[in-house]
């Protein structure tokens, strides 16, 4: 198909298109003639995960690119694919200090969790801990207990859907592991807006916006 | 103190400061002469604080922008604030299918909760339930009873946090919402990584990064 096929049936612009194979995310199209390129199937499939990791999942541009590498190769073994689904990560410009890192590790040991010091997660969540400190707001790190409860439940849900696709080969559970990382951040987050004004409705009474 | 003692101190650079404040995110300083402005501690809070939701928090300037003028406002009635720190949400440029809100809303009112239309976590939620079928992995969606169950978890956590600081004053209160919604996402982020690896090596052995 040319590339105003490709931009209607995806959803992405050309000059988009243009962009994401510039800068390493969508292979380049078939050079049929001049000024002419011919994309597939392929590209449409590509085009769907990149936005859904870019408009959906709130990726750069550069951590989308990482993510899709690893998710590329199906000779890439399990455990790297999540270490650099995990590398989505934003991260501080600044290294946590000792103290938050002792904290999370804590709260993690407390709920009974092998704690991995290379596991980028582990600074992601102590920048967050020093950031409430900087704020002059530890006591925000009270909810770190009932966190560290919910990331384990949604780590079961995650490793189910994983186990299942064990069986569909390596290429299907490293894009689960891709895919259902950084969108599964998207959910969580959306679903976390609803607990919060449900749970507020049930605390405080009525809030904004009707009951559907 | 002048610009590069609050550059040091807050660990912004002078270019980002002045960039903060041409768009609106810091006020301006005090213009005590020829090409000489005077800051004090109240800029160096505010660049804590814009330092935690775009560096920690991975969001954009514009989404900071909306944020902070939420925070700022000491008559904004709780549920508004709370809305405006929902809208801090990535939003997909399409809006999701009539079959993934209404999936999501099942999802929610099987666990008890109330649901609002105009909740923009419901459309950032559906959304993520669409890309899963672009992609051809509804299976993913099986991942949605865990995840509603941990974000009840999540929001009762934050819930008491927020009722604590009801007695702070609005402010207070206002900001708990705003900066714990935002960091709040980041630190579920990193401890889900963290939940991950400790549950994958629980079920298939050894990950990469030895046990700390």
């Amino acid at each position: 198909m040319r590339i105003s096929e490709l931009a209607t049936r995806s959803g992405v612009s050309a000059a988009s298109i243009k962009w994401y194979a510039r800068e390493g995310l969508l292979p380049a199209g078939n050079r049929t003639g001049y000024n002419q390129t011919e994309y597939g199937e392929e590209h449409l499939a590509r085009l769907h995960l990149i936005r859904s990791l870019i408009e959906v999942g709130g990726l750069s541009v550069a951590a989308a690119r990482n993510v899709l590498a690893a998710a590329d190769d199906p000779a890439h073994p399990f455990g790297d694919t999540l270490g650099i689904a995990q590398a989505s990560l934003p991260r501080s410009t600044t290294p946590p200090t000792a103290e938050s890192v002792q904290q999370v590790t804590d709260a993690a040991r407390a709920q009974g969790w092998e704690v991995f010091d290379d596991n980028p997660g582990l600074p992601a969540a102590a920048a967050v801990l020093d950031r409430y400190r900087a704020l002059g707001r530890e006591d925000l790190a009270a909810t770190l207990p009932g966190y560290v409860r919910a990331a384990e439940i949604v780590a079961a849900a995650d490793l189910d859907c994983i186990t299942k696709n064990l069986d569909a080969g390596p290429a299907t559970a490293a894009q689960t592991v891709v895919v259902g990382t950084v969108l599964g951040d998207a959910l969580l987050a959306g679903l976390r807006r609803m607990a919060q004004a449900s749970e507020s409705h049930r605390r405080f009474g009525p809030t904004p916006g009707s009951p559907s």
